[in-house]
């Protein structure tokens, strides 16, 4: 037993929501970014019975030393209303996963999980302003990513998926806030793409093939990949093969523990024309 | 950052309830204990606002991942009717400062802050059974105290508090409790008392003396002492003094740490006959 890591009565706490809940990592990852920071705070993991969300929500959010949330599987989109206010990400998807708690008491919520994505690819020092975006999948990922990529001035993102209302809907979020975006339905790959984003799960079973055709890509062509894996997705080798940088879900989900890290405890005050929406 | 106490998705939860919550030892003592016992368990703090404690509590229970719960000042009454069930000591005092989970997902609830006494008693290899008490103070300490004494078989006690209509109740209490057991209100100490506790607060503050006139003790006194200083207290000093065997303030924490890590994760059933309550 050593004391590196220590919890008192002056600890402050993070929880992630979510049911089930043993198969987060965000508890091992927070926690020790706290513990590097110098902050004396935790991240525990809380399994909220979906049944009774609504009452345990603001009783956890009552906590006089609960500073923030982070919410997972199946709550996302139940979360939003009980965030006094919202991020644009969070506005535009109408889901939060992560909320904090403000100097006057009141709440913010917002959606990282596309910001994570475009953190990784900022990372790899590339660019994101003006790509014109074809997407595989329009469910959270998707979403999430989409109005990230918005956020951050692409100009077209043309979506690929086999439900085409939610395709629709995604089209019309984004429309209404984004209004500059070019997004529509697409069911091919057209010639002008030069960003290559998978936002489905084909991918994460062994074996999986490829999201969909897209042909010979040009080098110029930035790869991207929502899945979590050991060994590189199909798109992601196909990427490689045709010499383009590729974001990975390892990439994505540093961009988004960073991203998160940044909310909950703001280095520094936003600076204007620096934080990125 | 060592590996050595990590929090992950598995990570079960027992909470400390309080307000304020920043003084507290437990999530130290308890979650290093848990470490130690190699339990993926941590006790958190947890501010509760007063008059939220009645939707706070009902909530907390209801995380899947929460197994036991700590009570202190100043929730210890108004937790009892959580619990589905009491135990013998928080039945008798009408407070409750632990709550563990059972398999069936009921709460027992129960009051450990006399059981460190006995323990610490027991730990010195004192007989406590037929034990003629003189106790100073009927408050929340004492109390608890007294219906553990009554609890592990002493045959009198005798209570001195300014607050008569308080020691009242507490002998009405034991009464029904244990009619066994000779609780009175007193006014001074009788000949033939063999045990002295003072669960009063006099002996916190620097410079205070005795909690009461207990005139020289002959050395088969028990003498014991709630206070938890770095200095012996004036009642402590005057047992060394005579020869006596005493119990102070930290004997007492280490007994009810020890019970409470009992009461949370027993490490064998209880044994009919050995369990002494």
């Amino acid at each position: 037993m050593t004391n590196s890591l220590r919890i008192t009565g002056a600890t402050r706490l993070y929880a992630i929501v979510g049911d089930p809940i043993v198969q987060v990592r965000s508890p091992e990852t927070f926690t020790e970014r706290f513990a590097a920071a110098g902050v004396n705070a935790v991240l525990v993991p809380a399994q909220v019975p979906v049944e009774r969300f609504d009452e345990v929500i603001p009783a956890l959010m009552a906590l006089g030393n609960l500073d923030g949330l982070l919410v997972t599987v199946p709550f996302k989109a139940r979360m939003r209303p009980f965030a006094s206010r919202l991020g644009a990400a969070a506005e535009c998807i109408g889901a939060v996963n992560a909320l904090r708690r403000e100097v006057d008491g009141s709440w913010t919520g917002d959606m990282f999980d596309g910001q994570g994505f475009v953190r990784g690819v900022e990372r790899k020092g590339e660019r994101i302003r003006g790509r014109r975006v074809l997407m595989f999948g329009a469910g959270g990922a998707g979403s999430a990513i989409a109005c990230a990529l918005a956020g951050a001035g692409v100009e077209s993102i043309a979506i690929i998926d086999p439900d085409a209302g939610r395709v629709e809907a995604l089209a019309d979020a984004l429309h209404n806030a984004f209004p500059d975006c070019n997004v529509a339905a697409a069911s091919s790959k057209a010639a002008d793409v030069d960003m290559i984003v998978n936002a489905s799960p084909v991918g994460m079973r062994p074996g999986d093939g490829m999201p969909g055709d897209v042909g010979p890509l040009s080098a110029d062509t930035l790869v991207g990949d929502v899945v979590i894996s050991d060994s590189p997705t199909a798109l992601i080798q196909h990427g490689l093969a045709n010499g383009c940088r590729c974001v990975n879900g390892h990439d994505m989900h540093s961009g988004q523990i960073e991203a998160i890290m940044n909310f909950f405890a703001p280095e520094s005050p936003p600076v204007s024309g620096v934080v990125s929406r």
